[in-house]
């Protein structure tokens, strides 16, 4: 009997999906893993967070993410490396499994629940994979220890560093898929690039997949959409304000619960999470759904800042920003707390301070140890390249980090009320002056 | 001071859209009902319910779909109709409150909510136009009878038939908006025409809106995108499959609710469902965020059928389907039913029949209310033609209604069970047979 | 040493193309084949010959189509047909070679030039293939009859039908070409169709390449994308305009010539032509860039007639039309003549009728030579179906021929002139008459 | 009676066009300009000259992107621009007419043209615009004047520069055009940016167009596009080899002419180029099909450079390129020549130097004459700012010119001869050395 790790489907599955057109699928053990609730559940995880407040059309899922991801290591694998000496072909059904599941630990909202419950997706990934779920069950039918070298390749701890690299670099699948894709469903004109061009100059290496030189201006246009949609998408002011109001919200949630408040409807999901004591099953069953229909009962509640919050989450009622330098403001900032505690308004909900920081690539990082591979040009000779050197334009940007620093604050009520509030009236005045 | 009616914004705001690039707002009235909760509420509502289930891409909810309609009708009433003796100015600001609020009433995953709970969404848009909401707010400050005019221009029942024809006929700007959307995010190749052609050549008359006889290929192209889009997306039997699920689920949990049983966690927003006492603020207050999170919930109920059906939705393990002609096969499905009985399988829930049908397109049908406006071509000596008399594709088509039956029923348990439990096996064996 | 109908390139060469992304060459044949000259004679032929009068996008040559064929042939036999044991390995090299070579016949402005010298691209193609050119040398060195076998797969009496109908059958590689690239370029909405599904659902039977019946719905959006493309674009009345003046002044020039005119500069390469005694050199030499610049040229000549048809191709001075019913209108064609003769003007010359007509599909038409093969339809239980048997709209619109006739002849003309010459201002009447 | 200049057509007439959707013409000048012979004859004229020898799909003409630079200014004058202060209305028809016009004086395959007989596009384009001319008519008809302020539109020397900024700046209307354009047809991933979003931020001052600093990373994408393009299309090193041949093609037909040589067939409409002495309707009767027709010809001359030269045009049988830095390799390039000269290959025909040179944006070039206007942000307190000092990537790119040498020659005879000729073995040896 042909092993489990060998076996096809009779006829090949696919998926249509706008990005790759289609996404194939032949092997049994990549159909079953999509198969599992753990994957599944990534249907309920948005990719891009809040941002579809902003952007209308961003309400696409981690799941579809997840097989474009998956597709695109499958197209490098099956069509550029085979045959290739420094591809492995034993190592195939690893990395398509980790290009696959490599967000498999997602929270619903991602970064504001992270921020808020101190975890860690990438942990979770692990503790999915590893632990008693259908996804596990899974893998472990290939071999006892897949499941774990699925979880290497991730944690990029894996023994083969040219297929983390297909997963975790600065041109790794997940990247080429999530410019593109968040691209296409916010109907933004930025993140094209010419993929097509790029897996067909991939090359294999011991240490990593590089980009044959003559595909190097392919790789700038990618860089160049990855800047621009960092600015343009991904730090938009407007979906920052809603992950602030997010963050507020979880805190506040929390904050009574451990203080004793009794919520009009048990929070039955949540209550692992305000304890601190949370299983892999807990994890699971928090979906974006949860959320949001947690925080449609919340608007219900007594506690006047937790519904507040939740309503304005719920109906998008976002607080105002304004651009706010730490460095120099640090007073300014000060008295604003100040003024808002004079005004009643609780400075912690409401006088919020929030960064983004993006490096547009960088060659090397030392200390930093979420770093990505840089990205090597393959001469014509063999050789290889750190692309910021040979590329004036990457060379130009490459590790200029570019940060910036807004306050956020409930203008509505302030603008409302600054008529017959003074307070309401000084805070306005004050966060206008420059 | 400006009437509220008349008041623009001191910048026209825009929504960055995938399909119409950017959709403008410039009137205060439409600003202002985007912002009311009823409308933000659409954003938790699926365009397409459970055809995400399948079409991995179809995400996309009913609000962006409503800014487009209402894009499409500004498009055609700025751009196209002002300036025509035929269009009266005076209809604009009504025309374009009613496509943005046609589907305000709608409940989630709309077709199964409606079926189990007997409701019908567009007396609940009716009812939220003309109850105490935020959006009945807004309107009557245009003037106290406006929110009833919107709503009349909804149900077809304005005076203004041109103005009804926008919104409501068999080239309206709901479907012009629909199919092209759902083609985008499902990724699909149908779907496409040429709307900016069919808008240009979009001219107002007393009784409805025409299209000028030198766009009739463009029609043709659009009715035939139609079809394609509701045989290959529409009625997708998979989607259907998870449908029948959907309604298997809310028609045991009223059951078990109305027979008294104690839910886990209490279903408060289900309960005036259950109850069947509804008002505006409960239906607003549904939406699919609470629907999925309480099938989460559920999956953990005692109460093993609605368990099960909980647990098949949301990890996408679905009823496998079966052509079924209820003219000729009523007998089989007869004996189908007892044996599902006998194998300890309710059939209530188990082996579930369900039909699609389509009229591509059709110019009359005597007796049927929700008929939609056929299509009218000017000629060029200025009379009217109905499309079917000038179109030979059209002609062909007319009239001509598809249906198509199926039988959904829990295979993979039938599968499992086939070897050691005979009546799985019969039942197995009845299906397939012709 | 490997046979050089086995030799590979040492790397992969790729064109980029608009419509497929990249075509791929891996076979020394096929790149030896793209660089002969009478290959590279196609890039000075457009693909639509006087249609870019109407859309101005359509400027693109028959070189990019003949790849575009032969891109697809090769993905079916090299992703979807290899390993199938209907399909016959051998038959590749032929099949490929068939499909870039399909158009290598076509002259300038093909339907015009055929018509006038009555010569027949299908007859050339096989001449040239065949007869002394750098196409037949690089095909003999495959083998000494292989040049007369892609021939014979072109005029379709190859043995192997299923190669026959990849290249000429109601759904080949051809048709699915120019579809999407005719509409590409001119930029219509018309002519979409998802060609990836249709690939994949592809299969090869003894007689022909066969769609599964799970991609009918594929194929019936194909059909209707034809049947616009002819009717938007193909057959365009303006486009037909150009093609009538291009007839008239190859006419005039052949019949001075043949009547002892003498050319102020010689046409060189026509004269052959004039002769009706044209070699496969002389053939090959005649491009669209010898027809326009010699159409320049003879701007300046003596001959009236030559000279303003010159002017009016050259700076698209073109022929309005009107419509005209050959059945019923007879007489009035002939009072047209009479009219144009007392008015000075040469209705040889001046007053033009022209036909067209297309089959939008039909499954068998008896008697005609030219028939493409049918559509057939793979079911599920292998059998094969005609595609009108299945599909109730391909049924409707099979074997509904339409015709267009129209009457070209110079308004402008006609119009500056009928105030002072009664003649014309009577033929304006009698062509306004219904 | 109207005035020529205010008259509109009865019904707006439009082209279709993939770049623009649509092209909109209401005015009876912009109509009858594009009806004259001048610009009628720019479809014969390739946009990018020998660009389709390397992308097949660049076959598009200067006719097209005249009337998309038209397109666009006239959506900024008349979406954008109407109704605010700085911009005059009564400059809108020469504006208009300035962007249609703008390449007008366009040769055949214009730079090598230019470059061979010396001639200068801006200064034919002046000639046509007020020569006797069919567009002199048609403008004069608008006032007496009315030629000249469109000449001086398009020389840079007219009074409103803000009208000037619209057809030669940094960020006008011809580069918007044709960036998307040249992506388009040749079928690149490049030259994407959001024009619509351009468009909603251009500001009318003064001076010149100016982009609000809220646009300003669809400016930054602009710019990287417009690298891309020139890098990856513009200076292809494919298509530069086919530059070169054309011009040593030209060259050596007028030295043969110069020295009496006899051609078989009388070059006609070169004689004038060849003689030096070229009146406005001698450069418009020369065209693309003019010169490509006249190749053909002289394939058959007895001259062996030329007959050879045209051969390899005609058949695409270019030269080899090989990287040269003339500041180091002059030595090289010595010894080059006169191995040629040793081998028989006259080093003037066969062995050409050539370079290709961009600066992606500058904000201040002193003392270069062609310098276009920098591109200008308006900032929300209203002052302006030079691009690069905001945009971080701008300023990393701004004012580093990148320059590339190459060299060509024909390396398919010197490897074809290597084995029995030494001269041509020596020749491939010291180029490939380094």
């Amino acid at each position: 009997m042909i092993p489990y790790r060998e076996q096809k489907l009779t006829e090949e599955k696919v998926f249509k999906d706008p990005i790759h057109h289609y996404i194939h699928v032949r092997d049994r053990v990549i159909w079953d893993v999509i198969g599992t609730k753990e994957f599944q559940r990534l249907r309920r995880i948005r990719q891009l967070g809040t941002t579809y407040l902003v952007f209308h059309g961003a309400e696409h899922s981690r799941f579809q993410h997840s097989l474009g991801v998956y597709e695109i290591v499958r197209r490098i694998v099956d069509d550029v490396f085979t045959g290739r000496t420094e591809w492995r072909e034993e190592e195939r059904l690893v990395t398509l499994c980790a290009a696959l599941l490599h967000d498999l630990g997602h929270g619903p909202f991602s970064h504001a629940f992270e921020n808020v419950f101190e975890l860690d997706h990438e942990q979770y990934t692990q503790a999915i994979l590893l632990g008693n779920t259908e996804v596990n069950e899974v893998l472990s039918r290939v071999a006892p220890d897949f499941p774990e070298r699925v979880a290497n390749v991730i944690e990029k701890t894996y023994r083969d560093k040219l297929v983390v690299s297909l997963i975790s670099s600065q041109i790794d699948a997940d990247r080429m898929d999530y410019l593109q894709r968040d691209s296409y469903y916010t109907g933004v004109s930025y993140g094209h690039f010419d993929m097509e061009r790029i897996l067909r100059v991939m090359r294999p290496t011991e240490e990593q997949a590089v980009i044959k030189y003559s595909g190097m201006h392919a790789v700038e246009d990618y860089i160049m959409s990855r800047y621009q949609m960092y600015w343009q998408v991904y730090f938009h002011p407007v979906s920052r304000s809603a992950e602030v109001i997010l963050i507020k919200i979880l805190h506040r949630a929390r904050q009574l619960y451990q203080e004793g408040y009794i919520f009009e409807t048990n929070p039955t999901l949540f209550i692992p999470f305000f304890k601190e004591r949370v299983t892999v099953e807990d994890y699971v069953a928090l979906d974006e759904s949860v959320l949001l229909s947690s925080f449609q009962l919340w608007q219900r509640e007594k506690d006047a800042i937790l519904s507040d919050l939740c309503t304005r989450f719920i109906n998008r009622r976002l607080f105002q920003y304004a651009e706010f330098d730490p460095a120099t403001e640090y007073q300014k900032f000060g008295k604003l707390q100040k003024l808002f505690e004079r005004a009643g308004l609780d400075p912690t909900y409401y006088l919020v301070t929030d960064s983004s920081s993006d490096l547009p690539y960088d060659f090397y990082r030392t200390g930093e140890e979420n770093e990505r591979i840089p990205i090597h040009l393959q001469m014509p000779d063999g050789t290889l390249q750190e692309l910021s050197r040979k590329s004036e334009i990457v060379e130009a940007i490459s590790g200029k980090r570019r940060t910036d620093h807004k306050i956020y604050y409930p203008e509505d009520v302030l603008r409302r009320g600054a008529e017959t509030n003074p307070h309401y009236a000084a805070i306005l005045q004050l966060i206008g002056e420059k």
